[in-house]
Order: C-alpha cells, then structure tokens, then sequence
C-alpha cells in the first residue's frame, strides 16, 4: 500500500534537503561534548545552547534549559542542563515526549580514529565522527523534520514534547528526577514515549525494540586473615579467601550459562507461542553473533535460542575479583580480603527485591557447606528494573508502519540485552508506553573508535521518525 | 654438661664486648643498602665496602669484591659485588661457609615506623632498625665472632670461607651463577654450609631448620571474545571465560586445602614415626599461627597437623586473576580474557616435572569437561624445587650442642613453609650439607615497619654460632 501523499510529500523533502542535514549533523559533530570530563563541561553546556538556538529557529516554543545543579562528588561542576521544547501545543492533538542525548563517549584521534572524531567525514555511505550515531544522529534527525515539515508548511499531526539531556553518557545525573519533577507539569498529558538510542541488531534489517533487561549487581567479600600472607609460609595452614570464592562462583552458573541459583527459573514469564514466533523471522545469525564477538564461542549453537538466552532470559556474569593479585607476573600471596563482583540480567517477572532473596539464601548456603572458618558477605551493590512494552501497542503499530513505508520491509521485533534505564523512568513517571525506534545499525561503533552512521540510515531514518508521527496521529490509542 | 673452658670464655668475651657489637650494628644500619631500588645502589656498595673493611681489619684474608656486572633489564646499574673472605687457610681444618646478605627491604619513615628505620635504637631489649634482624644483625655477629676471638687469642677451630651477597632482596641476582663459578675455586674444599636468614618459630625458643619447601607456580589462561564484552549484550549468549576459570579454580584445591590434583599426594613422603615425633614437643602453639595471621582461621583445630601442613605436605593456593575487573565499584564487564594465576608449595618427593605434568593434564581434562568453546593454557611460570637436610647430621649435632649451651634448651627443628633458593644451590654445587642456623625470633618483623632484633638474640646469636664453630670441629663427618 502506498503511503499517504503528505509522507510522499515529506519523503521527497527529505531528500532534497540532504546536504542541509548532513551540514547540521557536521556541525552538531563539531561540538566535542564528552560528558564524562570535567574539562570538556563547557563544551557540553555549548552543545545545549546549540541544539536550543536550533529548536527556536525552527520554531520551537517554550524552549528551557533545566539547570541541575552541582555534580555529586565535585566542587562547583555543573551538570549540563536539559533541554526541553514544545513544538506544538494544539489540545486536540496527541503528545509524544521525545528524549535523546547531546553529550558524546570521549574520542581521542590517537586511540585508533582514521580521522579527526570531532570533524564529521563522508566515506561512501558512511558519515564518520563521535556522535555521528549515539547519539547526535538521531537527535538531528528530529530537527531535520521540524525543517522539512515548516518547509513544506505541512502541519505535523501531533505536539511534540523534546526531552534532550546532556549527561547520557556519564549515567544520565539529574534526569531520574527531573522526570519525576516534570510528570504533571511539563511532562503532563505525555500519550507516548519514542526514544531513537539503540541500534539495529545487525546492518540490514530495520528494528523495533521493545523491551531491555534489567540488571541486578552483587559482591560476595570473603574474608579471613587481618592482613595479606605469604603462601609459602600460610599454604595449607589457613582458609584462603580466594579459594573459598572460586568455590562459591562455581556453584552461582555453569559454564554453559544455567544458573545455578534456584528460585529464578521460576520466577522467569513463560514462553508462550506467540512470543516464541516472534523470534522465527528476524534476520540476524549465528554468524552475526561471532562478528560481534571475535569468536565462534557463542553458547548456542542457533541464533533463536541465543537471542532468547540474550532478550527474554536471565543470565549471570562474573566480572572480577578486588583484593586478589591481578597484574602480570607471580606474586606468591594469599590475598587476606576478596570481593567477587557478579550481576544477574533480570526479564520478566523477576522482581529485584525476590532475586535479592534467593541470591543471598544461596551465596549464604553454598559458603555454609564449604566448612571455611572465613567470613562471607553478599550484598547488592546497584539494580535496574527490567522493561517490556507490548510490541503491538499503536506506537509500534505507528513505527512498523512508517518503517514499512521507508525500509519496503516489516522491521524486526527486538529486545535488548543490556539495561537503558531511562525507558523505565518514562514509563512509570509518565504512565504511558515507550517505544525504542533506532536509525543505526549494529555496526555503528557507538562507543568506538571510528563510529559512523550510514548517510542512508540518517536520512531513511529522519523519514522514519517523521512518518512515524504522521501515523501516530492516525492510530488509535490502545485502552 | 658444662661447655669446655673456651667456649665459656668466649662467651664472657662476646658479654663483655657488647657495647661495641650493638655500636657495630648501629654503623652497618646506618648504611641503607636497599637493593630495590636503583636510586640506593650506590649505598649496596657503599655497604659491601663497609663489609671489605671490617673483614680486613679483623683479620680475614683473600677478600675480594666480585662483580656480577649490568642488571638485566637496566642500562648501566650495576650489580652490588658479593664480598668473599677467608678467615683460616689451615688444611687440617675442616672448611664451613658462612653466607648472609648485607643488602635489606626498603623503609621510609613515613610508612609507619616509629622511629628512623636506619638509625638502631635501643629500647628495653630491643634493637629497632631497618636490617636489625635480616640480616645485618646476623651477618654483623660473624664480624663480632672474629673480634672475640682476636682479643681473646682464642683460635677458630674451623677455617671460615664468607660469602655475603647484596641482592638477596631482589632475586639474588648474580648468586647463583658465582656458586657455580666458584664451587671449583674459592669454595672449593667447603664442607659445611651455615646460613643465618631465617627466624625462630617464636618468640621464646630457638630452632634448627633443616628444610624448606619449594613452588611451582602455574598459569591457567582462558580466553573466548576477541575483546571484553558487555553483560547485558552478551550475558547469557557466550560462554565466559571467567566462569570457566572459576570452575576450573574450584576443581584444584578444597576449601580445606585438600589439594584435588590426582597423583600429587602419592608422590608425597610417607611420615615415619620418627619425622613425625619431630613434631610433638615444638614450642608452639596454634594461638601462635592465629596471632600470626590475626584471625581464627587457621584450617587445622590442632598445632601438629598445622606445622606439617606448613612444612612436610605440599599446599596450592590461588593468588588471583589478570585480566577480570578488580578496581573497587562495578563494572559490567565480560573479561575476554583471563589468567588465573596458583601455586603449589612442594615437599620430599615431588619431583617439579612429574608435577607439571600431573597438572597440566588435570587442569586440561577439568576443563575439557566444562564444555566450553573457550581455549584454556596451563604453564608454568616459574619453579624452585624443596630442601631438606638431615637434622640429625654433625653440623646440626654441633648446632645443637651450641644452643643448649646458650639457651639451656634443646631446639625445635623446624622447617620452613616458603622456599630459599640458595639453600639447594649451596649443597647441589658444593656436595655439601647445609644448616640454617637462625639467631632473630618470629615476631621480628623483617620485611616490615619497626623491625627488629633483640638484644639478646643478638648477643646470645653471636654465643651459638661461635660455639658452633667449635663444635664443628669437634663433631665428626657423616659418611
């Protein structure tokens, strides 16, 4: 079916403005706003300034910079302000908030870049640069329509509600509260949540994600002797530390990935039939996991079961030991104090508090039958819920349908493996459904040296968001 | 039985001459021979000349500074010359080898010394300073043997053959190689060996040590992903390198210290009646290993067991992991690849190649049961094999009649649980016996903060040792 003649409309604009978009990324690139260093802050706070002076020349109302105060832990360093910005205000009309980031990963040219991170280059189809797509790209993007949209004087059926902050990359301080601070007054009436932050799974195929796992984190300290001994003179003699934790990993997973802590399998939602569909089409391999990974030392020997062992179940990591001797060569010590650091990806229905539980009654029973005389803590250092939205909400609906009209295929239905906590936030604060709607692919490098976006990716996906819109207005709101 | 009338003499002599021996030590710890560190090289030689002098003026002859030259891995720092010396050229007399170490740990004020670690200050019975005990104060009392018999005109009954190295702290760099060079030459003829480097069990009764164990130190590397992955990308859908280890780690050694090894407990010495009577009557109590280690977590309820499991049983212990996460904080970090690192203490009749093996083929098999796409390597990175002597052979006899005239005491024979390399290269290059002789306690404190030796050990060190000399001549050799 072909798409409605205003999104023709939109798409031929879209087009011909390409070189203004690239010139507008190029320039938002330029701007070397890492989050993460102190020094850069400035150039944070002139990226806000940036995207607001954009915002009122394209017709941006009620535009403000919400100041957050001092960074926790630092003196007088402020945190960059979020920028907020109505575009459209018609009560008839719905309301989507839309959230993105305009602070960058640091890059350095010497860590490995070809080209300068912070100048946006075009090799063939690729526009390289830090943030080209995590996140500038997308944020951009959304500009780009405003651009076409006021261009074509083509009226954008919904009021949207921008939500762009500055410390994403640096875990997003400030945010959580100003979201909750803004629920029912800027934030009010919010029908929607799109967030264009992610990635497709791998480079070829359009996606919608509709859920990320949460993450749980714990240390388990075991300790003994007052101070750090000598094996040759204590080996044999005492309860070593170290060896009563490799005990106690051994018995949290196996080496194939089942968790060995009991009481969380049960706790996992059941596979039913439609949600196992699902995940019969999507176009991504065995072979792109291995890509991804440098090696063929994926689990599974299927992608299925391997995306679902990544999206819809729990896994447990092992990150590390503090305390041990962990530089090259031999010390011949018997650490005194370890602290084994392992997390737990939650999916529903795992509630937090319940996993706490069981991981505490195991850690505690597994190091009971050891017989040590040591001392054995478990403790959780930090979580994050799960979250899940129904693929099928309108918001998706809206998305496959804009997709299909840009892309000419249904885009795959994904989840993510590792927590965005900020879908969450909008969800609960907001009681309304969030949708991630990425314009990168797999391959982006967001995070590395290198990162680009596809010139098509930027401009299919500035056609994406804006049709996107059009059929928000269209759908109906589920009840 | 009351000792002969020159030994009571020399023991009046070395009483009476104690102001000048404490005055002898106070000028060698003056000197801060810290072979660690290139910047106090110049202060090693300033020491091994101090050494030069004093041997000189005290009468030993053939004195020679040997040159070990470069230090490996270093442009132009030149190895500190170990001292050689002679005292009595007699062919009639049997020939004893004297070797201790003038170099000593590094000390700064500031790391919680109370007073200057390298000015000797005397409080109650107490000599505090940084070399006090290890092993100025024992090498400094073979210098102070020699001025007793001077005065006295008493003749040594043996003739002496010194070797005094100056980088026993960091290696022993250079020894070695000069015992093989020498066994032939300057050590020719030796038929005893006398070591004063280690302490007492305690702190209230004087040990013989006739063994020490060895170690062999492994590597288990396993790696999968061709770089660190993200947990909540990859949780679940790899197989983790750091969990493999883990269970591999779980698989060498019981939180008991029962090692899982097979093959390693047969190639252990039977315990005779007789070893194991050594043990019974040994001042020492577990409250001693609990003070030691400042915890109530030494593995055994009894001290026997304990002290054989310190000494006469090998023991493994996991000293850490390279490559996992172990700064304090979390980090969602899968390791790409890790390095497990133990070690296994040996004992009587572990041979360091049958043990590789054993090993090697262990950690291979567990790990090819895990059922992991990883790859796993076990090495070995460094070895040093065990020693130990006949405790009741003619230089232990003279020790032993030495210490009960000093002490009034028998001495424990003791072993130690950590390895002293020199001790397998005296007797292997020079066919001859060795004896560790110590003269400091076991709360001593070398290697740490207010290290120090007592003023009694100190002179009552200076008694035993001369009176071994005699009795070593008196004592005849073992066939």
């Amino acid at each position: 079916m072909a798409p409605p003649q205003q999104i023709t409309q939109l798409f031929d604009k879209i087009d011909s403005l390409k070189p203004q978009f690239i010139q507008r990324l190029a320039d938002a690139v330029a701007i070397p706003s890492v989050s993460a260093d102190a020094e850069h802050r400035p150039k944070v706070v002139e990226m806000a300034k940036w995207m607001e002076k954009q915002l009122a020349d394209l017709g941006a109302t009620d535009i403000q910079l919400k100041e957050l105060g001092i960074e926790e832990g630092t003196k007088d360093l402020h945190l960059p302000p979020i920028v907020l910005a109505r575009y459209g205000t018609d009560p008839s009309k719905k309301n989507v908030l839309i959230y993105g980031h305009y602070d960058v990963q640091p890059a350095l040219k010497e860590d490995g870049w070809n080209t300068d991170p912070f100048k946006l280059v075009q090799e063939g189809d690729c526009l390289y640069g830090r943030g080209s797509t995590d996140d500038k790209g997308p944020v951009v993007d959304w500009l780009n329509i405003l651009q076409a949209h006021n261009e074509l004087k083509l009226d954008i059926p919904v009021n949207l509600v921008f939500c762009f902050e500055g410390m994403e990359e640096s875990g997003s301080l400030g945010l959580d509260d100003l979201i909750k601070a803004e629920a029912e007054k800027y934030f009010k009436g919010v029908d929607a949540v799109c967030i264009s932050d992610n990635y497709w799974l791998g480079d070829s195929h359009p996606v919608l994600t509709y859920g990320v796992r949460g993450v749980s984190y714990y240390t388990i300290t075991v300790e003994g002797p007052a101070a750090d001994l000598h094996s040759g003179l204590f080996g044999g003699v005492v309860h070593e530390p170290m060896i009563d934790l490799s005990h106690v990993f051994s018995k949290l997973v196996d080496p194939k990935g089942n968790i060995l802590i009991p009481g969380i399998a049960e706790m996992v939602a059941p596979l039913t039939k439609e949600e196992d569909a699902l995940y019969d089409n999507i176009k991504f391999g065995l072979d792109g996991f291995e890509h991804n990974i440098g090696s063929q030392t994926v689990i599974h020997d299927n992608v299925k079961p391997a995306l679902q062992a990544r999206w819809r179940y729990p896994s447990l990591s092992i990150h590390g030991v503090e305390g041990a001797f962990y530089n090259p060569g031999a010390k011949t010590v018997i650490p005194a104090k370890v602290v084994g650091k392992f997390s737990i990806r939650t999916v529903p229905n795992i509630e937090p508090r319940k996993l706490d539980e069981v991981v505490f009654a195991h850690v505690n029973k597994v190091f009971s039958e050891l017989g040590s005389k040591n001392k054995c803590t478990v403790e959780l250092l930090h979580d994050g819920d799960y979250w899940v939205s129904d693929p099928n909400n309108w918001s998706f609906r809206a998305a496959r349908r804009a997709t299909k009209d840009v892309w000419g295929v249904e885009p795959d239905l994904t989840r993510e493996g590792g927590s965005i906590p900020i879908t969450l936030s909008f969800q609960d604060n907001l009681k309304t459904s969030v949708i991630l709607l990425p314009v990168g692919r797999g391959d982006d490098g967001a995070h590395s040296t290198n990162e680009k976006i596809n010139v098509s990716n930027y401009i299919q996906g500035a056609k994406t968001l804006g049709a996107y819109l059009h059929y928000l207005a269209d759908e109906q709101k589920d009840a």
